[in-house]
């Protein structure tokens, strides 16, 4: 069901906003208060690293491991920093030199993880829905950070924070999102949170590249419209979100080419002026300029691609705390 | 010579159990009473691990270096969390991302590492004895965190803390140690460890997998009894170890294949029956599960896998105190 | 221009020696004054590094990033531990495991990292003017580790803090540095550092490894003399810094083999007979020992390529120091 705005169909003790998660490992699972919670735990967070010593001891005493079964400069790198704000101890584990590698099993690996004394688990899994089937069996935090093609939630948390900062409110906004929409965990959350908190998505990119069953009567992301002409798409927008194309779908046949790609999905100045004079550019990054942006739209005064990464790391030390912080900040 | 007890065959000196070491070579250069000194320290470190914050200032403005030749995810990351829990910075170093790639022999990548101002280096090398090459020319104090098939000296010392820990004693203990001897660091230091607190140590394992000479009469492993029937082996044992199986044997030839290694030399359930009603089951980890153990055996109410993770990092807290500690906890 | 001493052609506000650098990209860009500014404050951190606690709070809160896109291990240890050493908290990328290899540009990552926090950001590329390039985009402070045959500031700030502490002067010394001059950052730095603090340079390598036009007219390195005979160009040196000698040069055609390097360039205890009594030798490392050194000369008590090592942690504390440190110590 789409909320169309915040707190409709709540209980009364899901709109208090308590935390009670254990995991995080997407945002679907998150009640409208939940993810204002942490919005507004993120803005706290946000003062932290304005101070010229950016330290809190919320985490002091506590171990965050790292567990990168893929490469990853900035989302690694944004949760050690997150981590190391908060005073936590952080060790950094990778699948090329972990015992993965020995053919030991997830869960395993997990529990090993914990038994050395992890109080907090960031794991980025290639296959989808991997941190679930582990979760269960595990008693430290477990913070999905990228699960193959399902789930991203902090990058959703953190576009979903950078879209309010900038405009005051996401509900009834009108957020479109560019490109490979099929194997994106980052459109994957951003649609679920988005929806949600009650903006009206729109997704955008060649046909080959979109899910299935978008438009059937049980439809995977109800509320969401789908339109595969980009000028049409962006019309009017409040936010233009292009993804991050993979060169793989090039590869396997999904897309013609490169040319075509930005002849149909790039976003550049012409494009840019269809959408509200106040619009804003997104993208999860790392960008390839001028493919999925020009030069001049990414280095533009539209752009917030850099505001996302910060802002990321703030959503992180807000997950953190709430997940595994001592009170005191 | 066979310890059939602790302190039997000690002068008097040996007996104080004061600290002597400058490096952690292999265990079977300790006296018991050094041995009995570890086994305290260690159950000091796991009441400071027991603690909302897991943090004593012990080895705080002291840098700890890992310089791991050989992946691993567990040995490296439980170092580097007890050292973190100590207080220590710590400095990971790959071989890969090293100078040795460089050929810079191992003394001179050492004598740098403690130039660059390394109190203690945790070592992991391929070839057996490198670490005893090195260390009559390094200020530093070293850890020897595995080499080839040597030894590996504190899982030795976790093992013989968790036996201790489960059964209060060790002297008089059946301990088998089931599957690959002849190439296990792990086996070859928990023989020497063990035998030396006076437990009664069998190996079991293929012929071709077993070191040679066990029962010449100039024999390389006093004090253990050979017996290559698993049934026969693990008779009233209070505890069977099994080790990890390399793929690499089966693809030398020492092993027709896994089938008959796990027909061979698998616990489960069946066997594991055979053992004391109140024996524990060990495994150093990555376990190969269905192949070593059994998936029930391995998350059955014997297995003490987890504690054995989780005592290394208090182990290895303690080995870093004794050799670099401040002496205020 | 040469300087003959220090001092000499400054404008006042030049020998004043306040640090003016917002990045460290070369000694080239620095005056006398800001190089002894330099000098004087490692000699404050080797005062550091000989306390019991060798930790001072002056990065407390700021971070630290290492971007390496070529393998290092005592260069970006030896930043760490500085780092580490000023309590900041130190966040390591290499390329393997950052989006470089996703096809990003240089100033997007680094302006991705800057977002996600670095104060400062320790870069190696393997690109000779790779960090000029992205330095004026980018607001934290960069300091280059090395970048491909051009420069390496630090080096050549520890190689002169060495000689400095050995012969309490620079001015006048007679250095001679032997090897493949043509492609070494480090001969670069040094050359531009030696030459500035008033040294007598002398380069002396095979023909095909000496830098063109190193003695024409407008030539590149004013004030500094070329020798291929190894035997005049150390006599009565102070110092001999002998560079490594890479593998890939003889790959290349440019030399015919080690026996040939080792016969007209190796320093051995005959040749360095021929240098002042008192003369001190110096090598980058990692040292491909009885190739540039003999393994005599290298262990012996001329040689100081451990206090370069041991330097080269209390040079990079005062660099990290003068771009971001608080000013309490």
């Amino acid at each position: 069901m789409v909320y169309s705005g915040p707190h409709e169909t709540l209980t009364p003790s899901e709109q208090t906003g308590a935390w009670r998660h254990h995991h995080v490992l997407d945002v679907e699972d998150f009640t409208v208060p939940e993810i204002e919670l942490v919005m507004r735990t993120t803005t706290a967070m946000k003062e932290v690293l304005s101070r010229p010593v950016k330290k809190v001891p919320a985490l002091r005493g506590k171990t965050v491991v790292t567990l990168f079964y893929e490469a990853s400069t900035r989302t690694r790198g944004s949760f050690e920093m997150a981590a190391k704000h908060l005073s936590a101890d952080v060790v950094n584990m990778t699948a090329q030199a972990s015992s993965v590698t020995k053919g030991e099993s997830l869960i395993d690996t997990l529990n090993t993880i914990e038994a050395i004394g992890a109080d907090v688990i960031v794991m980025r899994h290639p296959l989808s829905g991997a941190p679930y089937c582990a979760a269960p069996y595990v008693k430290a935090n477990i913070i999905n950070a990228g699960d193959g093609w399902h789930a991203h939630p902090t990058q959703a948390l953190l576009d979903l924070y950078t879209i309010m900062n900038r405009k005051d409110r996401v509900a009834g906004l009108k957020v479109v999102i560019v490109g490979d929409i099929k194997h994106s965990r980052v459109a994957h959350s951003n649609i679920w949170c988005l929806t949600k908190m009650g903006a009206n998505v729109v997704v955008c990119g060649p046909p080959t590249l979109l899910p299935d069953g978008l438009e059937t009567p049980q439809r995977l992301f109800p509320g969401v419209r789908v339109e595969t002409n980009i000028e049409k798409a962006v019309k009017d927008a409040d936010v233009v979100m292009e993804l991050r194309l993979q060169k793989e779908r090039m590869q396997s046949g999904l897309l013609p080419g490169l040319r075509e790609f930005i002849a149909g999905y790039q976003l550049d100045n012409k494009r840019l002026a269809l959408t509200k004079s106040d619009s804003i550019v997104m993208h999860p990054g790392p960008v390839n300029e001028d493919i999925e942006l020009t030069a001049e739209v990414l280095h533009g005064e539209r752009s917030v691609v850099n505001d996302q990464v910060t802002n990321g790391v703030a959503v992180r030390m807000a997950i953190l705390y709430l997940l595994a912080g001592s009170k005191e900040l």
